[in-house]
């Protein structure tokens, strides 16, 4: 991000607070472009008109169309992560709390339209992913190991094959070819993955599904 | 691909051949060039250099360098296919076929440097992956769930699954985060997600490998 340059006219406190605003001004119109537009809908031209913003003052804020669309991408996969963590603290089984994570991951995937760019952006959907969401997803599958409710040789393995898992089953969504939400099939299939059976996998991945928090750090 | 026009001064027989030696050789410098160079070393000019062909008269073939990477990608993918379809036409048991199939994906995956251009073309590895194994793979699934071996409410699913989690875990090998080659870890927790216990699943995962066939339509 380019920070616009700084200028004693005014104290540095509201010009934080008026850069802050326009730059979430540009982050919320890339995001309802995305939504309402699709992915060939949004252009700089497009992101500014919405924000009410001029077109020179946008690179201000961010390098290019790609360097806000990542941000945006970025910022919902890191408030999903607060929110999961908001969710799952107060939690001990470590397979209800893997459950419960994966199917609120695969669920917010397949019905907000943000995540569609997530596929559209693969590669460095990966990495952001595991970025942002490996090391949480690491952590819980530890707990899991080291209370001997999951019996998996590799955490960072189990890590992976939950995120790579999960951007080609929302693809396979998104084109139509599974007509069901797969958030219930995922969380059971990742649960038998680590070890617990069939029968139990299948009952924890359907017990009713708590609400996820809303995200601490937003309004 | 785009080809010669074409021309009367020459049998057609002769002529296709030729065009298709052509062909054949600017896919083999380009595979040649990634498993000695890595990606960054392939350029238009390294591929037909090595092939000892004239620069314009690659156009005459491929429309960019990136349409030759993915002809020399779907070639190997393709080709892996062929091979697998070979090595388990003759198996009964789906549990191993799906074992063994997966087992030398993985493996393939890791140890030759062609798949380390599908991690770094992921949204289109993807694509390619599903397209070119995933009717092999749901096929093999189906099998095992028509036999009762298998317990997956979805084949489409577990075919995403499986070549998902494919890309993000040889993503964490490459990048040293795993340091085991994961190929039996990958087909026991596959072998674990359509239903096969823990314990099976691993006593499968673990049979010696039997080598892959030749590449039936190659030399």
């Amino acid at each position: 991000m380019v920070m616009p340059p700084s200028s004693g006219s005014q104290g540095p406190g509201r010009r934080e607070r008026k850069a802050e605003e326009t730059r979430r001004r540009l982050l919320e119109a890339t995001r309802e472009q995305m939504a309402e537009g699709g992915p060939e809908s949004i252009t700089i031209q497009s992101i500014t008109a919405k924000a009410d913003i001029g077109q020179g003052t946008f690179y201000n804020y961010f390098d290019s169309r790609d360097a806000v669309i990542d941000a945006v991408i970025f910022e919902v996969v890191e408030s999903l992560g607060q929110r999961l963590d908001a969710l799952t603290a107060n939690m001990s089984d470590a397979a209800e709390i893997y459950s419960y994570s994966t199917r609120h991951l695969m669920h917010t995937a397949v019905s907000d339209p943000v995540w569609g760019w997530l596929v559209v952006r693969l590669g460095i959907a990966q990495q952001g992913l595991l970025g942002v969401l490996g090391p949480r997803a690491s952590r819980d599958i530890q707990i899991g190991v080291d209370s001997g409710r999951f019996t998996i040789d590799s955490v960072t393995f189990a890590s992976a094959m939950t995120f790579g898992s999960l951007l080609t089953v929302m693809q396979e969504y998104l084109q139509g070819h599974l007509t069901e939400d797969p958030s219930e099939l995922y969380a059971e299939t990742l649960l038998r993955m680590v070890g617990i059976s069939p029968s139990e996998a299948y009952e924890i991945a359907h017990r009713p599904l708590p609400s996820l928090p809303e995200t601490p750090t937003s309004d």
